[in-house]
């Protein structure tokens, strides 16, 4: 790392300021960019080892290519740190997911250099070739370049964007961006054989050496001459399909030293002469330049800042993911069916004390929640008991798998939902906000939603000897503020405060701690009030509704989107419970929510404790 | 086909059955279970092609595996009538696809021959995989094997679950049914790659004889023996790893040809014996046995009676899937910025007028819903006009790229949806229940739901100069009931009746039609009725809750999900907007619902014309 303040980033915004740079000058500018993403991220928190391996890559596609007139796509969207310093984004970079910021993301929005917004896996090569067919209709001539990690690859919608790009007749860059690992260490066959590529020479080189000795062979026996001819017509055939990629219709080269700007460089221009889909395959080193991620490359995957000089990570205290794994090994330790999913996120969900304890019941599945749900729901079918832990954003992917191949099934499995509600600075791409209105539309599931740990623990026990498909969705981070007079219980709801109040204020999840401090002030200022706090969110409790009958007015605190979601449940069995009072419903507009604090994404939503004040005072 | 009653078929519900049967038996067999299979379908409607392409591949499993101890999943599972046949279900048959009778897809509860119900393409081999891992945790020594076609391995869930699969260290088996097409013709590069595939000679074959020849190579020159034992390892590395499924970790063993029982069940105890993932590729041909299904695959695919003798389809009347595919052909005319997508459902989806005016414009993706929403976010966002015609049920897959890859972009695409609702014979897996309540959880969209032709036209055409993310859903079939008085409109809803009525019925989509009819009959009686239309259900326009206001009931109509649909939207603005009537909800509640004729599960939901008129009496 540099001491002193970048001299050639600062002066580079486009492609064209890229080329003029000397072998020499791109070093020190990769030097920079490293330097500059390693301080920022110590500061701000978010993705390390992901942006410093693809520096190379990044001033190398500069180089070879004419964004925004080419179109660039970035797969997740997690390693785009460094392009955003070459595209004109270094005086914002500081602000990098902070309120108002840039996003740490890919953001159309941000710059005309994002060709699409993203944040979820493997969706790049349809992305892209949708692009590509689209300036082809309008007549561009451009080039279109998907840049995907071997990660991503694990997921469906990456082998179908393949299956569809790989019959083009046209010219469309794949980078295959392989660095061994996805966020989790990386699964499957498709992983293996990637190894199995990464150890073969240079696939070009394989490829002339055996025409060009063919082509030289003097003359030879008759049968050897067969033979030859047969095996020259066999190879052949074999070389040009003799990997995933080719067998699919693209023209495969690699691999190559993704840290190597000269080389990649000079290929992707040769790629860009071929008149076919091309995928390159590039390797690189995640966490490159700095040691501490060098070393652990998944720990510095995304972070929420670190020493630069220890590489010692902040925050470093017990989440709802934390307790969440820790309750379910202690539960698999007695009963041996539990079998824990993870879908490449094993640490982010807390599940590596699982993995750890019980490595024969564990599964990992690559980017693949859609194979994770289907295959709990096989193994569930059978007679185990599979609970797989996911974040709220990425459940979306399975969405058709949990009532297709749950739900129909009348499979027992648990989701563990992590990531519910507002997840802070990664922003509009990882919000929790839909789950749990879409749950709603899941036949038959059951889902609790605890707002401690110590709920969490009790539930995730109950629905251990629950019958059905069920859920406990909770929070990013660390359980709120929780009032003495809770107490963790079993039933679908509690309630607290008087039973004759003319005010209830309805909650769940998180928010009961920001609601019941609403509550409590309220009472303190002389009003009658009653709090029912929703532990199990789906199906409803009717009951919870008919205890509200009584008040004139009913406020529902929701942290998830109004559209669906249990406050209108809530609404429709209140009145149709024949409740006559005046009902308001808090929650958060359908609309995408971008990134900043947590607490500050619950203020500009009217959530936290003077939103949902003012609103209720508002109302009386 | 035979003109006698089936005499071997009636005899056969269990695989020992099968397995005493001579080869001339085993022939008759197969004959008998033909005819059967086309009088039925001639009668019920119901797959053919697909059925009778996997006549002997049925009598072959049932010889070499022994379900139900054995799993055999079927993907999909629209060609297991001939497996339903062998397994008991011979009595039954003549019930199926009716009510009340069996179904014409596997179902578990039907059957313990059915390892899971099915209906949705490529999750056959997740689910088997969870099946298999389930069995060896709890130390069943048993077989388990996935049969999916070639149209299903173009999904992306197929390809997760290959790439998990592929790396077990003990048996799993799949089948590939190879009949060169899915329900639409056969695409993408894969399609191509198992046409080259078929075209080799048999693979084992080609191995033996290398290994052969290399193993018997006499003495020859230095240089010679060099190339050839460089050669022989890479001969030998790349025949192992010589398509794609080898590349997925997979032994590959065909193409062999799936009409040979006795070929066939020899592969398949042969499989038994590899303690690996194995992969067996036959060849079917689908429709064989039945002329004019052989030569037209794709229209004896699904479909609703036909007469033997001729080939003559029943009822082929107009429906809103022509309606729709010939209007987007009429406005694709005019601008050339519009394409279609579809998912291997063409001529379902009524796109073949599209398909046959503008094939550059044309997408068939694949079984591959989730590429085919975010191809058409990268075509939007490029600036064409994707439109993507697709069954409510199947868009399920793609719930998360509906967000994160369209309206995320703020791209412009028009989906069609088709058969919402419910969809009569094809039963559970098929109802189109669910999309109106997901549908408002996707943010910025703009959903219009039309219950005639006209209005279809009208509106499609509107949603073509909309600037947003936008949807316009409709029911499988024709048009029912038109009132005289009814309008096209452009707006948002439509009033028709009393301004000051104490009665307001809701509705939205074909359910506009019954309710009418309520409607009328009220006002015969003399009450004061209002009946609001829903045209575009999502967002739901603030006005049509004000026009209630002044009533004392409102009766929502809705044939979807109660859970987080249109109807609890409209509940929650009604009274946020001040009503102090009372709100009833006629929805469906969200479990499974069987297959029935549609009018029927409209009568037993209590959503044909006396269950609506009797709820709305009853609260009266």
């Amino acid at each position: 790392m540099s001491d002193t303040s970048p001299a050639i980033l600062p002066k580079i915004s486009l492609p064209s300021d890229v080329r003029k740079l000397t072998s020499d000058e791109q070093a020190k500018l990769c030097e920079e960019i490293r330097s500059t993403i390693i301080e920022t991220v110590s500061d701000n928190g978010g993705h390390l080892s992901s942006n410093l391996g693809v520096v190379e890559l990044s001033v190398a596609l500069m180089r070879a290519f004419n964004p925004p007139e080419d179109n660039i796509v970035w797969d997740v969207g997690h390693q785009v740190y460094p392009y955003k310093l070459l595209t004109g984004r270094y005086n914002d970079f500081k602000s990098i997911r902070t309120e108002g910021g840039i996003s740490g993301f890919p953001d159309k929005k941000e710059s005309v250099f994002d060709s699409f917004t993203s944040g979820h896996a493997s969706a790049s090569i349809s992305s892209a070739l949708g692009a590509s067919e689209a300036d082809f209709h309008l007549g561009k001539a451009n080039h279109t370049v998907a840049v995907i990690g071997d990660g991503a690859l694990t997921g469906g919608l990456a082998y179908e964007g393949l299956n569809n790009a790989g019959r083009l007749k046209r010219n469309f860059i794949v980078i295959l961006n392989d660095n061994k690992m996805s966020i989790s260490k990386n699964v499957g066959s498709i992983s293996r054989h990637l190894a199995y590529m990464r150890s073969r020479p240079g696939y070009i080189n394989t490829k002339n050496r055996t025409e060009d000795f063919l082509g030289k062979t003097p003359f030879i026996g008759a049968g050897i001459a067969r033979f030859l001819r047969w095996g020259k017509r066999t190879i052949k055939k074999l070389l040009y399909r003799s990997n995933v990629f080719e067998d699919m219709g693209f023209r495969y080269y690699g691999p190559f030293d993704g840290h190597n700007i000269e080389q990649v460089t000079e290929i992707l221009e040769g790629a860009k002469l071929i008149d076919r889909p091309v995928l390159i395959h590039v390797r690189t080193y995640k966490g490159k330049g700095y040691r501490y991620a060098e070393n652990a490359p998944g720990a510095f995957h995304g972070l929420s800042g670190f020493d630069v000089e220890t590489g010692e990570m902040n925050g470093n205290m017990e989440t709802f993911s934390d307790i969440f794994g820790k309750k379910l090994t202690e539960l698999a330790g007695r009963n041996e069916k539990i079998c824990a999913i993870t879908a490449a996120m094993d640490s982010g969900t807390g599940l590596s004390y699982f993995k750890a304890n019980f490595p024969d019941r564990f599964y990992d599945v690559g980017i693949a929640e859609e194979h994770a749900v289907t295959f709990a729901g096989g193994l569930a079918t059978k007679g185990m008991l599979p609970v797989f832990a996911v974040y709220s954003t990425f459940l979306q992917r399975a969405y058709d798998e949990m009532i297709h191949d749950v739900s129909l099934q009348n499979a027992k499995i648990i989701l563990g939902i992590d990531r519910c509600g507002f997840v802070g600075e990664d922003g509009k791409t990882h919000q929790g906000l839909l789950d749990s209105a879409y749950l709603r539309t899941v036949p038959n599931i059951t889902v609790y939603s605890p707002a401690f740990y110590d709920e969490l623990e009790l539930q995730l026990e109950h629905l251990i000897s629950h019958s059905g498909f069920s859920a406990i969705r909770y929070p990013r981070g660390t359980e709120l503020y929780k009032p003495d007079y809770f107490k963790v219980s079993e039933s679908a709801f509690s309630v607290f405060g008087d039973s004759s109040a003319d005010i209830v204020i309805v909650s769940y999840g998180r928010l009961f701690s920001v609601a019941a401090q609403v509550f409590e002030k309220l009472r303190l200022k002389g009003l009658k009030v009653r709090h029912i706090k929703l532990n199990r969110i789906i199906p409803l409790d009717i009951c919870a509704a008919e205890e509200c009958l009584c008040a004139k007015r009913v406020f529902f605190i929701e942290e998830g989107t109004k559209q669906g979601g249990i406050g209108e449940g809530f609404c429709s069995s209140l009145y149709q419970s024949g409740f006559k009072g005046e009902f308001t419903l808090k929650a958060v507009d359908n609309i995408f929510q971008p990134h900043a604090p947590m607490y500050r994404l619950l203020e500009k939503n009217d959530l936290d404790f003077n939103g949902i004040m003012s609103s209720i005072e508002d109302n009386l």
